[in-house]
């Protein structure tokens, strides 16, 4: 009986697609609701306490980023904080313009419409935007696809698409801090740059600064603080412009205004993000050594049976993350997954299930071969996740072959 | 000593600016944050019992309104709920006069701009959108003035300021229900109705379908639910129109998308909705008659010296709120409530302290002379307020009036 419910226990492999806040976390958003229920804006001493909240996280945010506290807005999550990043190049790109008609500005670049380059890997909430302003007839887009030997946007790729009226990037980290020297040519409109660190943040270092981005999205969800975001901006409306995409009671400076901030989910967010800065590396060792051993695992176990669709040459992995495919006929990931009893996991780089049983366009833009591809798994580990997990995970993957193999 | 405790205790009557999260919302909360923290779009378990949450709470918030579950969008708060109908409004009129210039749709009211009317007493979530829409260019806008003599818009004021090309009216409730029959004359383009009903909820019954209205703002943090918000749509993109802000990963049917659905925060609305659909008759009879105690009690103290703000003839007030001036040079509002030692209120009404010290716009816009509008003071009270706290707090008035008329 104690080995029936030892194998029903569930292996949470997906922490890609979301985490389970921290205790702690979960502490500061109950403590929130019961404390500092107070409106934040009122002048009396509940609201006061609240106020108080909000800066303390809006400090431990800017510090996991490497950013000041005046840089942090908060918002209702990383959709909204990318819709707002590529809303402003549009709206900055539409004002600068009307200055240099007027004769208030230079007119280099403001020809036709903003152009905005992105990735072909970028995240729904990206990419989607940038396709609804091109079908608006209100941006240009170029999505720039990865390199199928590297798996990543070249710098060289990204330089070759801008243009005269080109005024966003958006793209992944490694590439802004590289062409950041694009804006020393001053005579031409300033390129805002943009990164959506929703994957990065809690797995690596990720300095804003450092990698020269104006805007770079932050998603609570991801490391274990519950479903808010923020958006760094490097100087929100001084240095860097920033259109509000809402209008309102003036919250977050006007830049995100809300009737009421969201102080429970602030605290969440700002404690989670204390985590972060006290402990990466631990979290980074833990995620990669656990990572490594789950490589050698299914290694040992399935042979030359097993691709690692994340291991291409230069490319910087998450340290968390093993795409794998298991070959054969029958083994495509969905198939997998939903015969094995301990697993949960996803298929392919996406962070919702729409798009069904075909394989991830992230693996086959990145060079990914079809049949390889529609039986990728996304095992992603996690801070809490132990070699005896792996081991678990492997073995669950071992017998759902074997049964899928007899099966046919 | 039991007496400078007691002293101590703070009694809040600023429940129209926010409430406190019912002890079962937080559970509901805190329970989903430990136990429902899986991606609702996930194929797993996990992500089932998020999904189940998500939408029994769907189901609740439906109820209160007198909607279907299908009705009801998640939204980040009132705010954004606000800014998508005046969003939606104006897009609408667009494609409907692009569809009419070729030829699919009938031509009616399709020349310049989309008409928008407002009361010049809405929050500012929807009277700012107005204006920025306004100064874009993008929207001609109407804001009918409250009657003086009933505080409220009348429906003659709405019916005149309809023209053509009108698109939306956003009112108080009661107004919705008395001019929905315009929608009767088939020959112009529909104009959509939409009521804030930030306020009314938890206070007052509330039924989007005998308003007759189209778009109904519902704002979580007004009935002790936490800081979210959504928004009833009379069928959302089939009878009724509605228009994305954000594009992203296709959570709330693409509507309102975000990376992951906010399952906690969507459990404790669908809590507080529950509580308020089971008992909100105990709560608006309770809450009804502590505020006729609250008056009387201001009226046995202060005498010819107290002035009741909302007391218009036939006017619906709310059954919580007492907007009040005690007259005097030396007693405006800031004043008073800034030297009172256990009364927690706000100056008039208003979500946020921004305006400072000046009187309310929406008391002088009803009349209020500004000397009457400068001491107003907006009690309101909440389910759990007690006479004894009334009792209190007007006694903590009479000290505090004392006191600012000694000194003076």
């Amino acid at each position: 009986q104690g080995q029936t419910q030892s194998q029903e226990v569930q292996i949470y492999m997906d922490y890609n697609a979301t985490t389970p806040p921290e205790p702690e976390v979960i502490k500061a958003v109950t403590e929130a609701l019961q404390e500092a229920w107070g409106n934040p804006s009122s002048n009396y001493i509940a609201g006061a306490k609240a106020k108080a909240i909000i800066n303390h996280s809006r400090e431990n945010v800017a510090r996991m980023v490497g950013g000041k506290a005046e840089d942090i807005i908060f918002t209702s999550g990383g959709t909204e904080a990318n819709n707002l990043v590529l809303h402003t190049a549009v709206e900055h790109f539409r004002k600068n313009c009307r200055a240099a008609e007027q004769g208030e500005a230079h007119s280099n670049g403001c020809t036709g419409l903003p152009h905005i380059i992105i990735s072909n890997v970028e995240h729904d909430s990206v990419r989607l935007v940038a396709e609804h302003l091109q079908r608006d007839g209100k941006a240009d887009v170029t999505s720039v696809p990865v390199s199928k030997t590297t798996a990543r946007v070249e710098v060289e790729d990204v330089i070759a698409a801008v243009r005269p009226n080109t005024c966003l990037i958006s793209c992944h980290a490694e590439i802004c801090q590289r062409i950041k020297s694009l804006n020393k040519q001053h005579e031409r409109l300033r390129i805002l740059l943009h990164t959506d660190a929703a994957q990065a943040l809690g797995k690596i270092r990720v300095d804003a600064c450092e990698l020269g981005v104006d805007y770079l999205t932050i998603v609570g969800h991801k490391f274990y603080a519950p479903r808010i975001g923020a958006l760094y901006v490097n100087g929100p409306g001084t240095r860097t412009p920033l259109y509000p995409m809402l209008f309102g009671g003036g919250q977050e400076r006007n830049f995100r205004p809300g009737y009421t901030e969201n102080t429970p989910m602030i605290a969440g967010l700002g404690k989670a993000a204390e985590l972060v800065t006290s402990n990466l590396s631990d979290y980074e060792s833990h995620m990669r050594s656990t990572k490594l051993y789950l490589e050698e695992r299914l290694r040992a176990v399935f042979k030359d049976r097993i691709r690692f669709n994340s291991h291409y040459p230069g490319s910087d992995n998450l340290p968390n993350t093993c795409n794998v495919s298991i070959l054969g006929p029958t083994l495509q990931g969905w198939r997998v997954l939903s015969n094995c009893r301990r697993l949960l996991a996803s298929v392919g780089a996406a962070c919702h299930s729409g798009s069904g049983n075909r394989p991830s366009h992230i693996l086959l833009s990145c060079g990914v071969p079809s049949e390889v591809a529609a039986n990728a798994l996304r095992l992603s580990v996690g801070r809490g996740t132990t070699k005896e997990d792996v081991d678990i995970v492997v073995e669950d993957l071992r017998e759902t072959v074997q049964l899928l193999e007899e099966m046919n």
